[in-house]
């Protein structure tokens, strides 16, 4: 519970960026969606530094330095999730386990990330066609949702609905609805190891989700969440104790 | 979990059938709420017997020897809650502690028992404008939703919404949908002292709801899964043993 | 997530103070319980303000003008929570649903606002021999447990023992070893509405107890946890909104 | 909730009983632990049948047509962990998600299949000095504990203690005690896809543990708890659904 300033990494696929396709990209994401994440973290979270990461850097920009030196990654993907390398995965599941904070967006519920913390397909329906999305608070209180209207409306998105294959979550921080008649888990919190991990499905390549004020706000929140600034980074390890080695020597 | 035949009490409140408000409701339940909520019951669970009382029975219909003799009680109540005897209330509070199924229908989420048994206000958002609700299973192969449609959809219904005011449930079922944009946990399990609880949000006194096949087939589930037939009645005590008392003796 | 320092409010019975018995008081809590879970407050929560409130004070030190202004409310409790008035449990069960953070000490398991708010008996197994009781993390990286070594160890408690008849916690933090090979969940965390409670069994009238730095670190630690700067204090209530009352106007 | 005997297959990587080492193994698991164990399922679940696997076997014994005809499956290794292929665990973790039951046992936390589904390293602390282990059920009332004394006592085990790096389950069940004083969340639950899995820590190669009435009662009721007869085995699927698809034709 320190104040020590957040570091954030921003990890984005970057291929629609690259392919231009969606033509809008460029018109909503000129820095990317990572550019545009980065700056809504450093926005609205105090003290908070970005570096940002792609797929085609060394290593996709996933280093064992860079992360290292990452309090809470955040994760874009979705069509590329393949490409992702297992060594990378292996790295960036360590981390979290040990202590580091993951926020997951929107299709990143089918990185190689999220279904190797939660163990099952994360599969979801889906339909893109522009709906509006509802986004309401049911866990009230929760710091995720500090200082945002209950619900709040995204006029365009992309349909995600259940069923959603994922374990019951820690937390069920948000339930989205859509005009078919679908809803959707769209915010959960789940403790893997030492390390927070917050799914928050709103965002699509092919709207300015990452520009509404509200999901903004939520990723900033989730970014301070997820940070656990007292804590010290380390990999649950198996041991092998002798009996009574926590008894303080009377010294 | 023997086969024993479950047991089962259907509780109403029985006042809008008495009044004979609204309209409908001599047509649609001719017999009451609990009439055919008991029926349902009869028909879709092999074996099961039934029962109903009503509040204006002699200690509401809940004396000892008929909560003895209850493996799961139902639950509706509406307009007259702050007419059931707390002491009423402290006995069925005991009987679920101590091993009796409970189901909470629709507007007995602001019945005595429910808050007692949640410790929260129970508040929700409500609308009764006759729309649609889309039923969705999130926990896809729980007992409880077994045999219905993911989703399911009940022509017309009272809007109950978001937030609900309930502690975060043991087991999230089911969520609805409603077409103002609304969502609401409509289907949720609680496990209090040895006794399962199930809260499930269709039905209302203005509409069929409980002619609905989907519907009926739940609270059927609901009643199976309530029920422990291998678990023998007690309340959880205070107990002072004495050091080593489960050692098991040479002999 | 703001910075405001905490203001925390310690309510004891007085009892075991008032009447000297046990003798030990006088030498291990000159000040009372209170005063000294006041004092570990004060020096490990950075800007905390606290002050102290008794069963013999008019509305037990629990007015409305005292809850409105506590963030978090402490409450230890043993021989007397019959004594405690039905109105004030009211009270102060309305602040937690409202964001008002609580934590329940040791014998208070069996006060009347953790039984409100719980909803089960609250009754465990004990014995006052004077144990050894080791503490377990068993989440590791809460920030309940932040700081305290894995296990810490307390050379004499009173045992408290499983069967423990709550609801299953939100968050299990801490469970106990006794030497007689009982076991216990002594750390807990429930959401109840907007507030936050944590329920620590640690500390006996006894015992020293509240003297022990790792038991003092986690009441602090709980107090941090259990504070929400930026939620308005607000109880939950039910509404009945217009279809669209979310919209937002295009001004 | 059909009554459909359920299928069992017991999977033993069989190496302690090909090595004859500990020497132990042979007089008191002359048929395998797996022959053991089976035993208990057949005495005390009425109507199993049950087949056995071992690692040596084509495809580990567990081919696409044995996993199909497997309601439960109990898994125990130990020192061969790395031996099981990655292409047979895909398998059973496929069909754990499209419904089949899964129990893991003692060792069996380091598996790669129950790390596949945890999504953590499983690791735990641990010393084998034969000490006595005693169980306590903690969430009373629950199905898996039916029928056994709280606590039961197993003369000598290896220990298993905290921190055990898993996701909080969706169900605590046991909680064990050693007398080195440490702890184990030794009995647990968790829902992944369709399918239900429950950890049980013990038994081992090094005493005679499956020999153990109460043990031999728990892996039954875990066995039963698993079992979902009326549940189709599906995998979930992303799906692509047009809107409106699940509205009733009127006919």
């Amino acid at each position: 519970m320190s104040d020590a300033p957040v570091r954030v990494t921003v990890w984005n696929e970057n291929v629609h960026e690259s392919t231009g396709n969606p033509a809008s990209m460029a018109q909503d994401y000129p820095d990317g969606l990572h550019g545009t994440i980065a700056r809504a973290v450093e926005e609205l979270v105090p003290g908070a530094t970005t570096r940002t990461a792609v797929l085609s850097d060394p290593e996709h920009g996933l280093t064992e330095e860079v992360l290292a030196d990452t309090d809470v990654l955040l994760w874009w993907g979705h069509v590329a999730h393949g490409d992702v390398a297992d060594e990378v995965v292996d790295r960036v599941q360590r981390h979290v386990l040990a202590g580091m904070g993951l926020i997951v967006l929107h299709s990143g519920h089918f990185s190689k990330i999220l279904i190797r913390l939660l163990g099952t397909t994360c599969s979801l329906a889906w339909r893109n066609d522009g709906g509006r999305e509802v986004v309401w608070t049911v866990a009230t209180g929760h710091p995720i949702a500090e200082g945002v209207p209950n619900p709040f409306v995204i006029e365009q998105q992309e349909m995600y609905g259940e069923p959603f294959d994922v374990p019951a979550p820690d937390e069920l921080v948000f339930i989205s609805a859509f005009p078919g008649g679908e809803v959707f888990r769209s915010g959960m919190t789940y403790l893997r190891g030492r390390g927070r991990v917050f799914y928050f499905s709103p965002g699509d390549q092919d709207y300015p989700v990452y520009h509404h004020p509200d999901v903004r706000r939520v990723i900033a929140n989730g970014v301070r969440w997820a940070h656990q600034p007292g804590l010290e980074r380390a990999v649950p390890e198996v041991t092998h104790p002798a009996e009574g080695w926590f008894t303080r020597s009377p010294a």
